[in-house]
C-alpha cells in the first residue's frame, strides 16, 4: 500500500539477535521499520528528512514495516521472500551480508558458498534461492543498471582464496566485497593475477576504510 | 474507508504484464496505486497536487490501493469486481480499453465483441458482465450524465467494420473510440453513411492526435 | 483506534437505500464516513474544519468508518450493534429516526411502537433492544446529561395520538419529536391536556420550522 | 508498526471497570489509547504536544492502541502479554499498581504477594509471571538503567509490615512504593531498622504528597 516514508530518523532499536529497527517520525507518528544493520549505519539519527523505501507486511495479528535504502533493495527483498523457506528476517540477513550488486551476482552465478555465509542461510536454502531467482535476476539487474562485468574484480578462484583469508582476519563479507570493488577500480591488477597482490591492496584499503 | 488521495505524482512503476502503478506522495507517505496505463498517461510525475480516487482492497495478508481518474471510474470498477469471475486486474484492463462512456455503452448494449477485446476478458466473461450489469448501468449512466445518444457515432455495423480496419492498422480500442467520437462531433457524416468516409476522417484525426 | 476526525466536508454520497456517506478530507486523505441522513443535513459541504466522531469497523475484507455528530451518538451506536440482530445500518436507521434523548427515552421506556418505526426495525428487534439496553441506558443517560423529566412533554397517551396524526400529515418522527419538545418548552400546556391544543401548537411550529 | 504518537491530549475517557483511555489528536485524527490511570494523571488535557509510546494490537475485527509513558513501560507490557494467561488489561493493571522499577523488582524477586495485589492478578498468574520473566528481566533492567540496589529501601520483612499497615490506611501500592523510595532517599534509616520509624516517615511523606 505504501512504498516509502519520508521523515526524520529519531532512533535505532535492537530487537534481539541480528534483528534491528529504525524509528522514523513522519508527521508526529513514530514508525518502526525492521531494517539491516547496514542501513542503520547509513541512517544515523539526524534532523534531516530522509526517504526510506518500505514494505508493509500484514499478518492476522500484526502489521510489520520493513525499510530499505532503495526501491531496488526492497524489490530484491520481495523476490527473496517469495522463495520457499525464505522469511523476511533471512531476506534481511542476505541483504545485510553483501552489497546489492554482489548479492545479485552471487545468486545469478549460483555462488551458494557466499550466500550461505549470511546468518541463518543453510546450503540447501542458498541452492533454492539461486535456482528460483537466477533467471529472473539476470534480466532484472540489467533494468537496475547493475554492471555484471566482473572486469574490475578478481577471478572467482582468486576471490575465494582472498575471502577465506580476509574473513579469518575478522573482516565481514560486506567489507571484503567493498574492498575488492575498490581495489578493482583503483588498481590495474588483472583479475587472475596472484592473490598476494590483491591481498596486500585489499588489506591496505580495509585498514584505511574500516 | 478512504475514497481519494490528494498528493503529488512522484513516479510510475511497471508491475509486470499489463499491471502498472503510480506512486503518489501525501504528507511524506509514498502510496502505491494500481492503475490503468491510460491513467499513467494522464498523470505524469509533476510537482502539482492532484486528486486520485481510490479503492482500498483488504485481504488477509495484503492491503492494495487502486487508483482512478474519477469517482465514476472507481464506481464502475466496484461494480465490475462484483461480477463473478471478474477480479481487480480484469476490471482495470476493461477500464483501460475504452473511454468510460463507451465501456458503459458496450456493456449496456451487450457488445461482447468489444468487451472481450480487453486483455484477459473471454467471450463468456464478457457475456456475464453484460448480463449482470446491463440493467443497473442503464440507470447509473443517466446519473453520471453519460449521453446515451449515439447520434454522433456511426451505426453499429459501420463501426464494427471501422474497428476491424483500424485495429489492423495498429490503433488501440481507446484511440479508435476517441477518433470516432471526435469525427462524430466535428463532421456531419450520418451515422449509417459508407464506412470509407468515416475511415478517411478517422485516420486523419488519428494521424494528427496520436 | 481513532474516535474522531477533524477535517473539511467535501461532499455527500448516496449509497443506495437509506444508506448515505459523507466525504471528509483530512490532510489530503478523503475519508468516506457512513452516516445518518440527519447528519448530512447538519454538515453540508463547506470549507470550515469540523469534528466528526467515528467508529472504525474492521472485517476480513473491508474497513468501514461510521460518523456521528457527538461522542454520545457514537456510544449509543456501539451499544446498539452489540444487541443480537442489530447491525450497523439498523443502528444508523434508529439514530436517524429520533433525536438522541428521545431515542434513549423510547428504549428506556420500552416504547417498541416508536422504535419499530425506524426503517428495518421489526417489533421483535425493538423488544430485544429495549430488553437488553433499558438498564444500562438509564444510568448512561444521567452521565450524558439527558434530562429524563418528561415534564415539558405530553403524556404518553396524548403523545401517541399526536404522533399518529402528524405522521399521517407526512411529518417524520424526528420532526414530530423536535416539535413536541419545542412546544413543551415554549408553552405552558400541561402534559395531559387535550391533544387538540398540542396539535395546533405542534402544526404551527412545524409549518414555521420545516 | 508505529511505536509512538506525538500530539495533544484532548480528553480522557472511562471505559468501564479499571479501563480508561486517553484521546490524543495527531494531525486532525483523534486516537484512542488504552492506558493506565496513572498515565492519565501524568497527561491531563493540555495544548502542549506530548509523546506517548504505543503498541498497536490487531485482531480480526478490531485495532486497539495501547499507550505508555516510556518505551521501557511499553516493552515490559509486551513481555507481560506474552506470558500465558496475561492479557493486555491485566498487563495494564500490573503497570498501574507499581512504579516500573518496583514492578520489575517484584517480578525478579518473585514477590507474588505484591504482584497479586494488582486487580485481576491471582496468585497462580503472579507465580507464572515471575517464573517466565525473572531471568529475562534481570538482564533487561540493567539495560534500562533501573538500579537494583535496594540500599535505600527497607528490608523485605520490614517492607511487608509497612505495606500491610499503609494499605489498611487506604494508600495505594503505587503511593506506598513512592513513599518508601522517597524516605529511603531523604533519610538515613537503615533498611532493617524498626518499622515504626519507617512508618512515621512514610506517613509524613504521604500526607504531604497525596
Amino acid at each position: 500500500m505504501f512504498v516509502y516514508l519520508r521523515g526524520t530518523v529519531v532512533g535505532h532499536q535492537s530487537e534481539g539477535g541480528h534483528r534491528c529497527a529504525l524509528i522514523l517520525e513522519v508527521n508526529g507518528v513514530g514508525y518502526r521499520l525492521l531494517v539491516t544493520s547496514h542501513l542503520l549505519q547509513q541512517y544515523p539519527p539526524r534532523p534531516e528528512v530522509v526517504q526510506i523505501f518500505t514494505h508493509l507486511s500484514i499478518r492476522e495479528d500484526q502489521m510489520l514495516l520493513y525499510g530499505f535504502a532503495s526501491a531496488a533493495e526492497r524489490d530484491l527483498f520481495l523476490r527473496l521472500i517469495r522463495v520457499n523457506g525464505v522469511g523476511p528476517q533471512m531476506a534481511l540477513s542476505l541483504l545485510d551480508t553483501l552489497p546489492l550488486p554482489e548479492l545479485v551476482q552471487a545468486i545469478v552465478s549460483g555462488n551458494t558458498r557466499r550466500l550461505s555465509r549470511a546468518p541463518g542461510v543453510g546450503h540447501k536454502t542458498a541452492e533454492r534461492i539461486a535456482l528460483e531467482l537466477k533467471a529472473a535476476l539476470s534480466a532484472w539487474r540489467q533494468e537496475m543498471g547493475f554492471t555484471t562485468a566482473s572486469s574490475g574484480l578478481p577471478s572467482e578462484a582468486v576471490r575465494e582464496e582472498l575471502e577465506l583469508t580476509l574473513l579469518a582476519l575478522g573482516y565481514s563479507d560486506r567489507e571484503i566485497a567493498a574492498a575488492l570493488t575498490a581495489v578493482g577500480q583503483t588498481t590495474t591488477l588483472p583479475n587472475n593475477s596472484d592473490p598476494e597482490a590483491w591481498l596486500r591492496e585489499a588489506i591496505a584499503w580495509l585498514s584505511a576504510n574500516t
